[in-house]
């Protein structure tokens, strides 16, 4: 039997092992996901800079068509077409504030071992305390677009544009367009589009009806994904091809103060401010990016004005509409506008990760609002916003519509801020007067290594081993 | 000061310290020749292939614009656009038959320290037996298209277009466009254009006047080259840009037997026979390529047609020609016909390494004759070629216009049929029906790494440390 198939046949028993008591098996998908064809064609790629320390070391795996920045070290996998981001892992003799402040002894490294990754996502610091210089991900299999964010885990699967977040996750299963951020987690299946955070202060919850989630992302028998998010993903795939088939792009105009990866697609009539980062496999055509805003990993900026200091976390599709200032997407929201239905978003809002306004007619969210759930019509919104001044009001329990929040507003935004200020502080938005450097500046000179693996012989689709060091 | 500068100051010292009895500067040479600009935006890369055993080890160096195959290591040097090609190493449990058939412990390496080549090609195993595992270039500098083929060093500067074959140097200068073979040789300066093999049962010897060679490879007061022969290759170089620009090109049309590298240029009504061999850096337009021909790295086959079974060694140039069947074009030689001054090469001809013909008018060697030195006109070629039937008849010393040969002709053609026949093998030429395969069946399913060197910060200009296993 060829390579590829033993290396994916001892993942599949691997993760299938521990996720026995759901009776669930993975073959199906990685079947139907892989094309070995692909496989062996796509080159992977890893960035050199001066920014981030680098070390990476790949064996035995293949990692078509994947990206890897920062320390990364991959063994007995398959990466395909993933991004695997470690610029911004913590360093040795960083400080863990909720370990009693342990520092590291290393750098931090993403270790990926014994698992398959598929148009994946894995970015940021992990937040184990048990093992803080190692982000691992074991005995995993995760599936399209899926979104790994500062989660360590061992034997799980991760459904199509799902989302971990900053947490530990152990035998667990995790539905298609799902987000967690739970601490951690052991043996435990999450129903697909559960939006669910947990906080020793607070908690919020809201499920997608399943007729409503079928729409925008369902699963086929063996896992594919299908459904109108994946379609609009799908249709721009082409899109991308042109970035990998040239070497030496000339790159995009900006201002010296922003950074737009040569492999993010810039289309139409697109402007880019000040300290803007649009990182790769970002999607921008017809975008106005207003100083200080980006463009995450996977995201979508189409026909919409953003009009500075936004985040649109990995992921985030943004279509016809007009982002005030300050707002924050949260990961694979889908804000699908039409130039008949425009969507407005107030400043200072913040869209909860996974939200999908997919409006009929024009929308407008005022100012300083949370957004979250399903947002379809005018009527719709009442049931899933709330202002944020009324929001720091909860001390107990909040229900509307099919959301609960239960515990302290005013620390869930206090967190919240928190996370988006620190944000904009890595991505430079803040740049000034050479303070505050960020991506958007430390980006702009990466240089790309490119490789490929075994063509024909014994090791036919595998990569050689490989060892960078500085 | 930069690292670009500190590591070229170093190697330059270096190599000026083995030649101070020579009163010979290497530092002109050097900082005219390296653009630092290009040092920084080449990007290097290596060969991934079932075929050959893989290590590449690439450390505090650059090596902008050069490809690796085999197993090479590099370290506190700079590689500037050459070809460092092991995939003819000798092979652990290889036996050395001219020592004494002593194995090979582990598999030769080709091992480059301190040392800066330019435009160079680096090929074949090497000749010396005290250290059959390592074919160690240190210390050295070459020049523009010079040419290690199977041959260490230590402390040499090798001029523009010059070759050392199958030899071991040591604190030597070789002048432009002079061929050695010589064994071992110590503090030697070789004249330019010196073709000089030296074999323990014969001698050829054959100098270019200085006023001719001029025009084809001169060089300039700080050695770099210049004249027909450079501009040559100078006026041909842009149609490479394209080739390095692209990721992934459409193979070139060609039998199932035969292999044209990615990097070779091919133009106008160019035909590929079977079981023909060209390979990077090759240049083919309008080139009949018959049956078991090949055009090896840095040949130019240019408006001609090579009947079947021909050799053009590195850096041959062959333009309107016609090459019958089973020449042999040595090293570097410049067969350089016009539309209205074609050159005719008859059956199984040997063209001496570094020669050059130049007609004014059509010029015809027939079959089975040693061609050497320059030749213009018609008139020329009585003292520069002679059959090889009365050159097996020599059993002293033969002298012909500026040629010695002495010894016994029968044993140098010996030497040379073997050769020949060998590289033809090599090559795969001789493949049939899954037998003999060589170079143009297995270099057919090579992938090719690119990497790049850090673009900022303190290393800027240098590359990672990069270790590549199987």
């Amino acid at each position: 039997m060829d390579q590829l198939t033993l290396l994916n046949d001892r993942i599949i028993s691997r993760v299938n092992i521990n996720l026995s008591e759901f009776d669930f098996d993975t073959e199906g998908f990685v079947k139907d996901a892989l094309d070995h064809e692909k496989m062996l064609k796509f080159y992977a790629f890893y960035g050199i800079t001066s920014q981030h320390p680098i070390f990476f070391d790949f064996k035995h795996s293949n990692i078509a068509g994947s990206y890897f920045l920062g320390k990364c070290q991959v063994s007995r996998s398959t990466i395909y077409k993933s991004d695997i981001r470690g610029d911004e892992l913590k360093r040795a003799g960083d400080k863990i504030r909720s370990a009693k402040n342990i520092p590291l002894v290393e750098d931090e490294r993403i270790v990926i071992r014994d698992s398959l990754l598929y148009k994946t996502l894995v970015h940021s610091n992990s937040h184990n305390l048990e093992n803080p210089e190692e982000f691992s991900i074991h005995n995993t299999i995760s599936a399209h677009h899926a979104n790994i964010h500062g989660s360590t885990m061992e034997g799980c699967f991760l459904g199509a544009f799902s989302t971990v977040d900053l947490m530990n996750l152990h035998s667990c299963i995790v539905g298609e367009f799902a987000y967690v951020q739970a601490g951690e987690l052991f043996h435990r299946k999450i129903d697909p589009g559960t939006v669910w955070i947990r906080h020793p202060n607070f908690e919020f919850k809201y499920r997608f009806e399943k007729g409503i989630l079928d729409n925008f992302v369902g699963v086929n028998a063996s896992h594919q994904p299908r459904g109108l998010i994946y379609d609009f993903v799908k249709e721009r795939e082409h899109d991308y091809e042109k970035l990998f088939d040239v070497m030496n792009l000339e790159p995009y105009e900006a201002p010296q103060t922003s950074a737009v990866n040569r492999y993010a697609v810039i289309k139409g009539k697109t402007r880019i401010g000040e300290n803007v980062l649009v990182a790769q496999r970002a999607f921008l055509d017809n975008a106005i990016m207003g100083d200080g805003s980006n463009a995450q990993e996977n995201t979508y900026i189409v026909d919409s004005t953003l009009e500075g200091l936004n985040i649109t976390a990995h992921g985030g599709k943004v279509i016809n509409a007009l982002m005030g200032h300050g707002t924050f997407v949260g990961f694979n929201s889908f804000l699908n506008g039409k130039p008949e239905a425009m969507i407005e978003i107030g400043e200072r809002c913040i869209v909860m990760p996974h939200t999908i306004i997919d409006p009929e007619v024009s929308i407008r969210i005022p100012a300083e609002h949370l957004i979250w759930g399903f947002i379809r019509s005018e009527e719709d919104i009442e049931a899933h916003t709330i202002s944020l001044d009324d929001l720091a009001e909860v001390r107990d329990t909040l229900r509307i519509g099919k959301m609960v929040f239960s515990g302290k507003g005013s620390i869930f935004l206090d967190v919240f801020r928190k996370r988006i200020s620190n944000i904009l502080l890595q991505n430079g938005a803040r740049f000034h007067k050479g303070e505050n450097r960020g991506h958007a500046q430390d980006d702009q000179n990466i240089s790309f290594n490119l490789i490929q693996p075994y063509a024909t012989g014994k090791y036919m689709g595998l990569y050689p081993s490989i060892r960078i060091e500085p």
